[in-house]
């Protein structure tokens, strides 16, 4: 397994939630790492994703093979991972030094069209700069008294769950879903796209003439990346509940600006990543 | 539940796979629709993105929420969705009519940078326009005499799950393989992104100048969407096996090219999408 693949942050761990009595600890969970990372060729950065560092290298050929024309071994001539520590080392400037892979193509092959999937690229592992650069909510994400409890997190994921009609014929959907201050639900929507379903809940809420969305609960059913944190703080909401997990970068967003994060919302139990002063056991 | 979220599709459903006789029987499967939808500013179009329909002017407002400085209601002016053959019957010609939803800013906000994220966008619902565009195969994806058995499914599946180590740490993080001609499984990848994981494995195969894949066999942890099809194509493997389920387009795709498409691999069955004549029960 790759270094820094995975990296330790600290969690408080809810068990027994629908037990009379909760037993909670505060541990380290072992988070998967979201870092950017920028395929370049002829000098020209074509596209930078976030994805877990670990064979870059071959993260780059994969992308290159489904995008430029590539037919023989000869038409990727060469690829070399340089690291964003490495970029800074040779001068390149702090906020975009980002882990890049160099590739250099056969004469023939038409390099794909860049695809700037991220509006900043910048840092490595340390997520640092990537947090510097993401935009501040624009007004207060909790009333003074918002509070959170482990038991209205695990029943909204149950409501969401029964709303999630097209899951429930096709077994193969994402689901994201709004509740209001007083933990009602208030929109479900479905998606093959993780941040569609998100789109589509918040763009409801806007659309209702709800918005921002201070000390609402964005209740989502797959894994919390660092778009998923941006697209919750450009709303302004309270808190993410996921049955799954986050990312390094999501958490780490999370705790900057004080948005609660739960994740693992399942099975009698639930993590608590970010703003746990605001989970009331 | 909007019109048009799913759709059926024909598949050869495989029961009781561990056990001496399996069942087997034809029937129509309901699966989550996969359609390009454009996002338009000012008569420009800022994002095409693969969506499930519904909910468009919801998923198009959410959108700008998170790429544009949106503060008040009076930022958003109007959102209007046309249908992909509305703009057919106003002129637009086949191949660039995709259903777009128009949405005019308030007079201060900035709109966000222009974002492609399909190399050629096209189709509403029917998807014939997108596969007509697709790139085929180099070369032949199977030997005259290739095939696969639901019970090595089942064991790809297994294996990879045994190598999925990262996943064993934290739970929350996507995987693919690949398996040689002889059902051998040849390397594995995690990754934070569904796409990467796959990307990881292709590129691992070319650069152990093992290409084009022919007779090879994807494994994919997650859903199978338009994308990950076309990766597949694009390495020419013989077949794709799914823990979940496959998307309109993704079968779609797979049967305009004989690419055999398995998913559901769990719970001792399995659904076959695509070439059923290369499945030997």
């Amino acid at each position: 397994m790759p270094a820094h693949a995975t990296d330790p942050r600290p969690m408080l761990r809810v068990n027994d939630v629908t037990k009379t009595s909760t037993r909670s600890v505060d541990q380290f969970d072992r988070v998967v790492v979201e870092a950017p990372l920028a395929i370049s060729v002829d000098q020209k950065t074509l596209l930078t994703t976030m994805r877990t560092p670990g064979h870059d290298e071959e993260l780059a050929v994969g992308w290159l093979l489904s995008e430029a024309e590539i037919k023989a071994s000869a038409d990727i001539i060469s690829v070399e991972r340089v690291s964003a520590s490495e970029l800074r080392h040779w001068g390149v400037e702090e906020e975009s030094a980002v882990d890049t892979v160099l590739a250099e193509l056969g004469a023939g092959v038409v390099p794909p069209r860049p695809r700037a999937y991220l509006t900043s690229s910048s840092c490595g592992v340390c997520s640092s700069d990537v947090l510097a650069t993401t935009p501040k909510p624009g007004v207060a994400l909790h009333s003074e008294d918002w509070v959170i409890t482990p038991q209205a997190a695990h029943v909204l994921i149950k409501q969401m769950r029964c709303e999630q009609k097209m899951f429930d014929l096709t077994g193969s959907l994402h689901a994201a879903a709004l509740a209001g201050p007083d933990n009602q639900l208030l929109v479900v929507r479905e998606d093959v796209g993780r941040h569609n379903a998100v789109d589509k809940v918040l763009g409801n809420a806007f659309l209702e003439g709800n918005f921002p969305l201070t000390d609402h609960i964005l209740v989502v059913s797959g894994r919390v990346s660092y778009e998923i944190v941006t697209k919750a703080l450009s709303a302004s909401v309270a808190a993410i509940v996921a049955v799954s997990g986050p990312t390094t970068l999501a958490v780490d967003l999370a705790r900057a600006h004080g948005l609660v994060l739960i994740g693992f919302t399942r099975d009698d139990r639930l993590n608590v990543y970010s703003g746990k002063e605001r989970v009331k056991l």
